[in-house]
């Protein structure tokens, strides 16, 4: 039977308020929150909103839930800077480009499911990615987040001192996850990724704006991040896991990769291919999640008396 | 008379590339860019769609050119990562939150306005902050920015490697803009601005999901803070500044001030409020926008030949 522990935050702070304003996502104490998003079992995380909206409605035909009247899912957020889809258990919100967008989001959604008093949430990054040495189009499931220093942790300063967080994920959700990809026609590998904090320098492409470096000294580099297992880059993984770890919320990155880096820095993918890949990280989590929506139905089953079954 | 020197990137690799994708704004070198940008003068960021669009209706009426017929801005950007408004010599594109979302829009901006062959762009930041010991709604114009450390620079990983940039912005033009403001009812000030990666605990909140230092800590970080002359705390500046510096762009970071964090973390302004306050980076900077606008005009006018004028 799935574990059953109502999630709570950590912040004794948060007693004091009469009000709490989760102020991006334009939602607060004064709405029903466990009313809205007491049912949450997974909260599903991506960069853009158009795929954020995506998912959703993949969500809905699978999980068959119907789709609002005018076929668009319902955004619960109440401001232009995140969207926040519910589809039945699962949170399908957007977190933008980077690490402190992605935090900021955390903080918010995590005290969103403490008020709504959820019971033992799951949050899975769904993103794209620089892969390392594998074809493009490979879904990578991270098992160990690196930072740009290719370190496992996530450096963050709070009241102006630098403050060092370990960057883990749950292995075990991870390999769960990798198990029950099915047979699809991708590689779904277990790898390690590397979160940078900007997309060009930061990942080593010659093609920004600025470049003072050389081609070798871009290839030594990557060649140094294959060696050590790390499959893709991309520029959220440590922040979700070193967040997530802190806050005692199970996590997994599952990334497509777009490109090999190895072979150039150009993003420059056909629409429908680009369009193929970017549904491989959906099939892949759906599975997990579809395997514990069924889980909870058989376990409600045996929890239900039978008087009340009968009914 | 103005300067006029055509913006030029410092990346030798691009000139190898055939075409360059500038993949987060779906546009490319195979787009007409001179054609699209060629006359940009003003880059106007700022991090929420919404206030971008706003701006853009703000300048279309402001520098009377009429809006496209179904009363929206158009949009440029081709991908749901960015907006991307042109209205006359400004480009109004809303960056998303924190560094790494501002990162990637600068290096495909700057790429777009080599690319354009602008002449001299400028770029100014037009964001929302909290502010330290100033009245809520108060504008700050930054004469130096600041990161989480408290150190005048901009920290960032490339290679593996740390490199540290001074976050200088241009002085004179944000002494130029404050001195443009008019007669306001509200503070127009020149002061320091701390940029952090997170809004929660990197500012010192007591309000996130976790925290783990007391209100004492916190008072005492922000009295520090008021000491060094830092007026308001926002998530962008120091990238702006170590961007722009790098890539010889004057640049500017134009703040309102939502709440003064001496009293307080939460931010809870009644909508009619917030959207006044909003709108007063925009006025500041439209003041600044208007004199170059007319300026311009004015040298144009010298520039042409008598024959040409008398048609």
């Amino acid at each position: 039977m799935e574990r059953r522990t109502m999630y709570r935050v950590s912040n004794p702070h948060l007693d004091a308020l009469s009000k709490d304003n989760l102020y991006h996502l334009g939602l607060s104490t004064e709405d029903d929150l466990q009313r809205l998003f007491g049912d949450v079992k997974f909260v599903c995380l991506g960069g853009s909103v158009s795929r954020m909206e995506g998912l959703s409605v993949f969500l809905h035909e699978k999980l068959e839930i119907p789709l609002p009247e005018d076929g668009k899912p319902t955004n619960l957020c109440r401001t232009d800077r995140y969207v926040l889809f519910k589809v039945g258990p699962v949170i399908a919100a957007n977190h933008g480009m980077g690490m402190p967008s992605l935090s900021i989001l955390l903080h918010e959604l995590a005290k969103l499911l403490h008020y709504a008093k959820v019971e033992d949430p799951v949050f899975i990054r769904l993103g794209t990615s620089g892969g390392i040495g594998i074809p493009p189009g490979s879904v990578v499931v991270t098992d160990a987040a690196f930072d740009g220093s290719l370190r496992c942790q996530h450096e963050d300063i709070v009241l102006g001192k630098v403050r060092t967080t370990p960057a883990i994920l749950n292995k075990e959700l991870a390999q769960e996850i990798v198990s029950l990809c099915g047979d699809v026609d991708y590689q779904v590998v277990i790898g390690s990724t590397m979160a940078t904090s900007d997309f060009y320098e930061g990942q080593g492409r010659l093609d920004g704006a600025l470049c003072e470096y050389t081609e070798a000294d871009k290839m030594e580099f990557l060649e140094r991040l294959k060696k050590i297992g790390i499959k893709n880059i991309e520029m959220e993984a440590t922040q979700l896991a070193a967040f997530c770890h802190r806050a005692n919320i199970r996590a997994a990155v599952v990334c497509v990769t777009l490109l090999n880096r190895l072979n150039g820095d150009q993003v420059d993918i056909p629409p429908k291919v680009y369009a193929d890949y970017q549904k491989r990280p959906m099939e892949t989590v759906y599975q997990y999640i579809k395997k514990h929506v069924e889980k909870k139905k058989d376990d409600d089953d045996v929890d239900e008396p039978a008087t009340k079954k009968a009914k």
